[in-house]
């Protein structure tokens, strides 16, 4: 199984000419959800061929703007398209207010469009699916940055293992709801008393893949459980390690500190973003690197296919 | 005297590919005010060659998202530079609180900026100066959209006429305050009783120019009072005529109806913007320019200059 990680904007605190503000796209088949939502966000959202009718929830770390100010007009642009199917919008505590206040002055533009807000607090947690959406399981944790902030990790289902059919049939397996309770990976019996187990019939359950997005943050603990055992691990990277201090200062990370993280976490691959206009990426990339075999440095609009395991 | 027009933004409703959310800068050599700043407006100042540092004023029409939502992110690219200087910013009564909001859980990022805020109620009028800014005098007048709203006139100052220095000393008249007198264009006496008038010594006064910018509105008499005479009136054109009746209802001007505005008001020059994602603009100039002799129709980052008269 497989999803596309589109990098929408990979610039920290404002957008310059060749790095949009923060937002991210996880992609799958039947719709996707954007982490975080920089200014700008739905323009590279279209740029990078994306259909925002598509687009299931937004996930918002945390209320600096260069996280949220994409948000407003998104929603407004998806209240003009005459959207009614709801769309989840997670965030920290605070993100309803702020968005009320928006839609008082006229600001959102929302239409008829339902927008299911969930604040997030304390532990985070698990979030409830948007209804009608791809079904991605999102999860919620709290980072450590200067203002209340969530990370997310965003994952596929898992699906049941590739049946062999005819193999089934050839053992006696009536097709219906034995051959599906098979197909779960169960033995059943059949109407003559025998047992068939799905061994050599049945594959290996299909893992759904799994995305951890990690900013802003210090390296931290809530980190450290999203990104266990992820097919990727996007995590901030704001300075060069020379200027660790200052990131720990400002409630962030250098390259080698998420590469630690990942490290910690088993992420089998790493995305580094959310880059100083001040940063050299190639730097950062390459000392994250010592630290951690799979890493990446994220470009606008520069899509990723991520397998799972 | 000149001012360079810059569309920055000229889309209805919502940013596309092609053409972002409404903005517009008035740029003078001392600096720049933006009209209106929908997202991404700060991108489009800086592809335009525009510098952050030297903007003086945002005005805002009204607080529908295409026309506010790039605010935000602009005031906190300010901060992040650093900027102490104050910035004015203008806009209909509301734009205090949401702004304040939108401060209170982080979004702004204003650092050490003081920003002068001006609310517009009632009949708007004469927006008082923002401090170090390039002097440019700007008025207000209530418009008639679907929410409150207010267009400006952003005019430079008069100058005087040009003298000639060599003809003013011919005529006896000393260095100082007495040329000095001469050049604002009064007769001055000389200390041997006679009087000196600035006639051939003194040209006309030098006009500043002038530009209104009136969007998002019907055709109505504020529209009219801020084109008078001026060098340049911004008018929105959201429709083509034969959806007159659709712009009514939704509080917008067809491109006929901008240009009736124009010729009520002795506009010298029209420019159209805000056009809608579905509309023809190629129609919607056309259209206009049987009803005004000189009639653009804007596209973003395309600058215009005009002079005064």
């Amino acid at each position: 199984m497989r999803l596309n990680v589109i990098p929408l904007g990979t610039s920290a605190g404002r957008p310059t000419l060749l790095r949009g503000a923060s937002a991210l796209a996880v992609v799958d088949e039947a719709g996707w959800v954007m982490c975080d939502c920089g200014e700008g966000a739905q323009l590279a959202a279209m740029r990078a061929g994306l259909t925002l009718s598509r687009l299931d929830a937004v996930l918002i770390t945390h209320l600096h703007g260069d996280h949220f100010n994409g948000l407003p007009g998104l929603l407004g642009s998806l209240g003009l398209d005459g959207r009614e199917r709801p769309l989840l919008v997670a965030g920290p505590r605070g993100i309803a207010r702020v968005l009320e206040e928006l839609g008082r002055v006229g600001a959102l533009g929302l239409g008829d469009m339902p927008v299911n807000l969930i604040e997030l607090d304390g532990d985070g947690g698990a979030i409830p699916e948007s209804s009608g959406g791809a079904g991605l399981q999102v999860v919620s944790r709290p980072l450590s940055h200067r203002a209340p902030t969530f990370g997310y990790r965003v994952a596929q289902t898992d699906r049941p293992g590739k049946i062999d059919v005819a193999a089934a049939l050839a053992r006696g397996v009536p097709p219906g709801p034995l051959l599906g309770k098979l197909k779960l990976g169960e033995s059943v019996r059949l109407p003559d008393g025998s047992e068939v187990s799905p061994e050599g019939i049945v594959g290996p359950i299909q893992r759904g893949t799994c995305v951890a997005y990690t900013l802003d943050t210090v390296p931290c603990e809530g980190a450290v459980a999203l990104g266990r055992d992820v097919d990727l691990l996007v995590h901030e990277a704001t300075y060069e390690h020379a200027r660790a201090q200052l990131a720990r200062e400002r409630g962030h990370s250098s390259g080698v500190e998420a590469a630690q993280v990942a490290s910690e976490a088993g992420a089998r691959r790493l995305l580094l973003t959310h880059f100083s206009p001040s940063s050299d990426v190639g730097r950062v990339q390459a000392e994250a690197a010592e630290q951690h075999e799979h890493v990446l440095a994220a470009e606008d609009g520069e899509a990723l296919e991520i397998e799972s395991r």
